[in-house]
């Protein structure tokens, strides 16, 4: 049961490091190079989960490159609640400042708005693009009455039935043209669990792998493929439809194997499993390929998340202090 | 085997007529007190499919209001192919001004744009209002150079979450002031099948009845609550999740049993089905209830069928005639 | 002059009880029917201005219904500054609740939108809905958790090219049918003076008259229509090109007059000014008649003024605490 | 008087080679380097202008770099004519296919839409890619599908306000990276006169040059800084504000004129004319500085252009023949 189990999570993509370690099965050390941190904040019920890939055993065994993937996952994200709203915008701040510390402390940054702004569930990026406070092309006063010591700049590229370009071909244009010292880009992601859509944010600074993100851009936003580093913030806002299908399969066959029903118990879970596994993917994938599940409201959910996603990066670019500092001050 | 399927359909919503008739198992003289017919057109590739609710029999069967459904269905829709569409918009053309004339011929109407225009999957209705050409204001000379005999009146009455209010509210106060002898309601729809997503449209002259759209209005537009009479016009535009969840219940069991796993067969199919379907449904629905299906390209079918449908309304009040004929006279 | 300016600036339109009344040349003991009262906020730059039409003489002489006319003036407010726009909010947010009071505290309240949101200058109404908190539909736990003992609704009506309707005929239908106890109505508005775009606020209690606002709504929102109180909010984000006709003529008949022109003051600050005066409107409004003046980052005007009036709402209807006194309990 | 006029007119900028040549007195073999043709075509009612700057003198006179200015101009591109608005399409088609050709035929373009999507009347370009026919990423069956043998890419780039980039930073970075053979640039222009906004369109083939468009792009556009040639396409949707105050001067100075006012005459035609129009000019402009006048319906001139604009250049790269022709055979 465990091996189809794994076999079938993995075999639905999640651009969730916190999802691909979850669907390995962990020996008595853990995951052989992955290392992972959980914290738990009480006053805001927030949950920070830090894994870390440490080097080629850990990129097998979770299909995700070397690197810090730091997660923040609270229901309330997904929720008008400004108070809570303020801490994961300050949380945010403080582990962008972090993972910026680790690339020598950048001072110019490239934002980039990953999506497609006329999708609503792929609209996080443009969405958080367009609250930024983007100071690179201020000049003598106006420069010294901006209150950060950053320079931002910012695009949203558009994808691909948009543009016709990749969007690696369009960022590498204005990377190598504009000399950011660093990019920081967001997008929104495909989970693999219904209840990850709008209460997560996944930073990491490891740059856009090939194939994630909800428009599927093909090639990477990373620095060995741009040459500066890269961070990003993602949350996921889709799952891709077949996962229901291999949640009902999963589900059906620990209620036979429950029931005791001994011939469903042979016939789902023998042998032949994973072929007529195989054969069920076949009969109903082809018609859900390109269909991805999405909360009926995600328009407030993305509204609220591009919210405290921008507000935390304004914090850390505009050298603002949190509200609650300010306000003591 | 047939039973359950039935069963299943019948739990998942569908707006379609089309779909809703399909669950239904026929006798030899089909559904008593619906009818049926279907025309295909080989040169636009347009499938006509008209379901005739005739009585309460019919009623129940299929569970849609008593009146005419009109679907059309073609894969076309959904790509760019102007020749196809000016085609489909000439159709929809005349099977609104065949609604329109056993409403006794309105001249004044009421066009309202139902759903979210913020939510790409719901946003056809705001969109279609957006391309119609509105003249119930002009007057003297503009009224004379606007080609059609027809006062059009057009509204966005937003969606719930938005306004506080139900839509049935705000068009009844509309109605009651503006006094327009008929309504054309535009709106996004739920189907059961993915195949259908932005490759059909319904037209029908029952209204909108309570629960139906992607939106899911609580309340009816219909002659009977508003005192006009209303054309509605959908486009299937997302499937909810949990039929997803049932698909894949019937494709394993279909499975179990061409493979004679005999305990399997049982289990699955026997006595107890209903009831273990029921398990299912309580293990995985709760997280789905309110998750949508919808395509990635959502956005592109949107606006191809969009301006489909308002070129076909366009036509009908604008008198204009259709380019083909236009051009040959 | 002094006739002729106030002549000139009679025949350009403002929505600004403030300049209506600046045009007034005042008596030993100001305007007879009309109190004006200010007062500057140091801390927050703020300049408050009440003007108030007591009665029929009030009326004559501004051009303005009676009632109570508040304008907030800030240059800050068409700048990025949170601390400002916060301070801002909050004397709204008195000013509201003051308003509210003197029409008996009424606890359910219909928001309108004015304007055209795809016109950016007159899209405030559209954006200020946006943002606001929306109640009237909450029931049970979901009511428990929001903040205020208020019912809220809205609706974004849109514009006669859009509906054919005008917006008293949609705002009668819905308040009829949904019996809220005042409206709030936000619009954008035409000023006399470009120094004002974006950075006044005018709060009334008198509603909305004929021919007011961007969009020139020919009927009015006011309790005599409606048979409710009505609360306006609005900002100026335009300016009619015609006055920038008038300033101009004002401008080269001082400096003739400064510079002595014996001649040219006798023609153009002659008998025969008025004449001539009407003989440049002749030559220059008819192509101006139906053009604005707008800034050209109205943009990012009219969203900072957007975002501080819907949050200075919310603070009235959410029952929340202004930020300062939050963080101080 | 004439020199004082030419003064004026070339004090406020204008976009439009037309207008910039109109402010110039010919001689009597016309304006020297600049050669200048014109038609009118009674069917469609529009007036073709065709600008050719040869040399550096025509460059000084008109204050246009050396190239092919075309200009279409039509009362009818402002309102719903389906008739005019083809036709329209299809003279831009053919402008656009002789203009490339003069670049040697280019099969692969890149087009931008320059302009602020936010700001209704500098939305052109963005609307405009908003319905392009993209193809360059088509692959395999999709490409034997797509009509044309163009690849055509496209990006919006947005405003340094946005990105903090200049414009031209952003597409030679794309161009360097995705090597497009020609660019194809779309602008909303700033006119002169209010008559020609939203009724012309102007075609170059020189592409955009510093200090123009309504979002004043500081850098230019040009085969001389990105290395490919550039064809512009461009209409005037804002006049700048102070050209009100000069047709106001003017008209002034005119009537005065006119009615033999000796003093006035003297005084406003006289030798210190340049100085007090200088005054004048100081007193009025800073406030009006960047202030724009624009129609109260530019949503709909836009939205109009934009459309016919697109189906131009549509006909070209997706070699699609003209409907006309295409019904014909």
């Amino acid at each position: 049961m465990e091996e189809l189990e794994r076999m079938q999570d993995m075999q639905v993509h999640t651009d969730l490091a916190l999802e691909a370690r979850e669907s390995v099965t962990e020996g008595r050390e853990g995951i052989l190079g992955v290392s992972i941190e959980e914290e738990f904040h009480k006053d805001s019920g927030v949950r920070v989960t830090r894994v870390e890939v440490l080097d080629e055993r850990g990129e097998q065994a979770i299909g995700k490159p070397r690197g810090v993937y730091i997660t923040l996952e609270a229901e309330q994200m997904a929720v008008h609640d400004e108070g809570c709203h303020r801490e994961i915008s300050r949380a945010l701040a403080e582990y962008i400042r972090e993972l910026l510390k680790g690339f020598g402390s950048p001072t110019s940054v490239l934002a980039v708005g990953l999506g497609n702004q006329e999708v609503t569930s792929d609209s996080l990026g443009p969405q958080v693009l367009n609250n930024l406070m983007i100071t690179r092309h201020l000049t003598g006063e106006q420069k010294e009455e901006a209150p950060g010591t950053f320079s931002v700049s910012g695009i949203v590229p558009g994808v691909m039935a948009q543009t016709g370009m990749e969007t690696a071909e369009i960022i590498r244009g204005i990377v190598e043209e504009t000399k950011p010292e660093a990019l920081l880009v967001v997008d929104a992601l495909a989970a693999r669990s219904v209840s990850r859509l709008g209460t997560t944010i996944q930073l990491s600074n490891t740059g856009i792998s090939p194939g994630s993100g909800v428009g599927n851009h093909r090639h990477s936003l990373t620095e060995e493929s741009l040459g500066v580093p890269v961070i990003a913030i993602g949350v996921p806002t889709v799952v891709a439809a077949a996962a229901i299908v291999y949640d009902t399969v999963d589900a059906l066959a620990e209620l036979l194997e429950a029931a005791g029903a001994s011939g469903a118990a042979e016939a789902v879970d023998g042998m032949e499993l994973s072929e007529r596994y195989q054969m069920v993917k076949e009969l109903i994938e082809p018609r859900l390929g390109p269909m991805y599940v999405t909360p009926g409201n995600i328009d407030e959910r993305v509204k609220l998340l591009g919210y405290i996603i921008s507000e935390g990066i304004n914090q850390v670019f505009g050298n603002k202090l949190p509200p609650h500092t300010e306000e003591q001050a």
